[in-house]
């Protein structure tokens, strides 16, 4: 074991401050990350303050992170020191079901790890995340960082890339359909850079117009406001895909209008109750598609790298310190941020 | 024009009762049929009463309409008197656009016409339906019936049929798939005996044992009953495929839970607002869908009579005289009908 420092919230009420704690040396299939940039996802707000009601403290959070490798396991072949390394979301699964087996760790029919707020594969050890100087991971949840990024713009691809390239992808996004991502936050910007990149004719769907030109600036072909309804009712039947990363609970069916004949919406944010609506006449009319996507596997996660590699794609980011942190979750309550904040990881030396 | 005598309702609170009207003689592409049986529909009841707030009156319902062909116009070259053939939900459409051009028909960008309680398509001619002694259909609207089967238990599969046939083609239900069919009425019997022709392991998913035990009779493998909390339970994450036949407005919640990786419901049911729900949740944690589907198109519809041919399946039916209509419907709203009424057309002669 070795001793670690790191922010935590020792309970929902109590503000993110210094924590000191230790992580397991490297095993043999195991790397240790000395961390450069963590980002803060909104979930890490969320689970810090037990808004889902399934907290574990302490909690260091962070699922975004990127940094150096300095040491590895003696069967390590993926990795060496000094190689540029990525965790996201999960570090471990059972490594042995249906969907891992398939590289679709996230679906692991025990339930993957998550890289904090959950317990190790021995059900007893608290994971903690990436608030935190180093981390030691198996090489199987560890991707590479292709070096000819932007690095500190890299650590918001572990979930908000992740989570929106991966059902671009399995829905086969690309030339000559029309795409419309619903919601301009950190999920939804980075859609619009994957899906314009896929080769998609994008549409920015939003309810504020001012996000609608921000979205042109990353790389959206147009802006429907979805609160016009004139714009809405003449955008009905017109798209392939919708991707959806609206946070909270919403009526869908306005944007199920929007949908052609086989279209297909994927919720990546919805992660609370929808309204009722008569969703079966609104699906039945044109045999379309609800469906949802939970970030993506180890494989997907690389490919999605790799092809941020080839595209030079990378979050639009603010940076702060660890000791920023606090105001950083009360600015993001207010939406204030664009599109991801990431922490620079020096800053916790001095904190 | 010629006479033809039908049953009609004359307005959302009268009964049903004999009604004369007149329809054109065949055009150049159409064939008149003189019907032999119809089968009796939910939305039949439901549109003879208003209860969709979309009644046009005087109605003469029915869209499982069998029969034999009496006369042709001179273009017609798919069928020549004397061949048995079949009328669905729908009778034309635009005929131009991308979904007819697909033989999508059912989804026409301009609407398709309805069979009965529509307008064809000069915007102003009411349809009538199958209650009636004749009816005339262009050609292509019309499918050929295999003269092997029972023909009096045919005419359901022009809407309960195609409705279940077409979803479990298009999601490629086959072998080596647990599938499940929720609901055991028109259209749910009828899913059983496709999903189990399609070489599909078949659960029935019902809220009645007693209806359970039924399906076995069908077909269905197995049967899990839906309020059974501990089997509902054990079978979480098994199910490859859902077809929900339910027709009223229910949580599909429980259901989207016995889905595996990947699953699909798909609604051909739920005409009315489902309940509100964790919907985003639940399609997240294993990128499952939920998706709609309406009828089918005319050369699928031909496809379905066609595989019935070649599997000897046909609905199961009572049959009823014109007469009987009236109380007929009220032991539908009582679910008291197993699994069609089927009126003898001939009945309507004395009627």
């Amino acid at each position: 074991m070795f001793k670690v420092k790191g922010f935590a919230a020792q309970s929902a009420t109590t503000p993110l401050a210094p924590f000191n704690f230790e992580r397991r040396d490297p095993g043999p299939h195991d790397v240790q990350i000395d961390i450069l940039y963590c980002g803060v996802c909104h979930s890490d707000l969320h689970q810090a303050r037990d808004d889902w009601s399934n907290s574990l403290y302490p909690m260091v959070p962070g699922h975004e992170i990127v940094g150096r490798i300095v040491r590895v396991g003696a069967h390590v072949t993926k990795f060496k020191a000094g190689d540029l390394a990525a965790v996201g979301c999960m570090v471990d699964s059972c490594r042995v079901c249906e969907p891992c087996d398939a590289g679709l760790e996230q679906y692991c029919a025990e339930g993957c790890t998550l890289t904090y707020n959950g317990y190790a594969r021995d059900g007893t050890t608290l994971t903690f995340g990436g608030y935190s100087e180093q981390i030691v991971v198996g090489q199987r949840f560890v991707a590479k960082v292709p070096e000819n990024l932007d690095v500190k713009a890299v650590a918001p691809l572990l979930c908000a890339g992740i989570t929106t390239y991966s059902p671009l992808r399995h829905w086969k996004v690309g030339p000559g359909q029309k795409v419309g991502i619903v919601g301009l936050g950190g999920l939804g910007h980075m859609g619009v850079k994957f899906a314009k990149a896929l080769g998609a004719h994008v549409v920015m769907v939003t309810t504020s117009p001012e996000k609608g030109k921000d979205a042109l600036r990353l790389g959206a072909d147009e802006v429907l406001v979805s609160r016009d309804a004139e714009a809405m009712k003449k955008a009905r039947g017109s798209f392939d895909f919708l991707l959806n990363t609206v946070p909270v609970g919403h009526d869908i069916n306005p944007y199920l209008g929007l949908l052609k004949l086989d279209g297909a919406m994927v919720l990546v944010g919805a992660l609370t109750a929808l309204e009722p609506a008569p969703l079966g006449v609104n699906l039945i009319g044109g045999r379309k598609t609800v469906a949802g996507s939970l970030i993506g596997g180890m494989a997907e996660t690389q490919e999605m790298l790799d092809f941020c590699g080839k595209h030079n794609i990378v979050s639009d980011i603010e940076m702060i310190g660890i000791g920023e942190i606090n105001e950083a979750y009360e600015r993001m309550l207010k939406n204030d941020v664009r599109y991801r904040f990431v922490i620079d990881m020096a800053s916790l030396k001095a904190a």
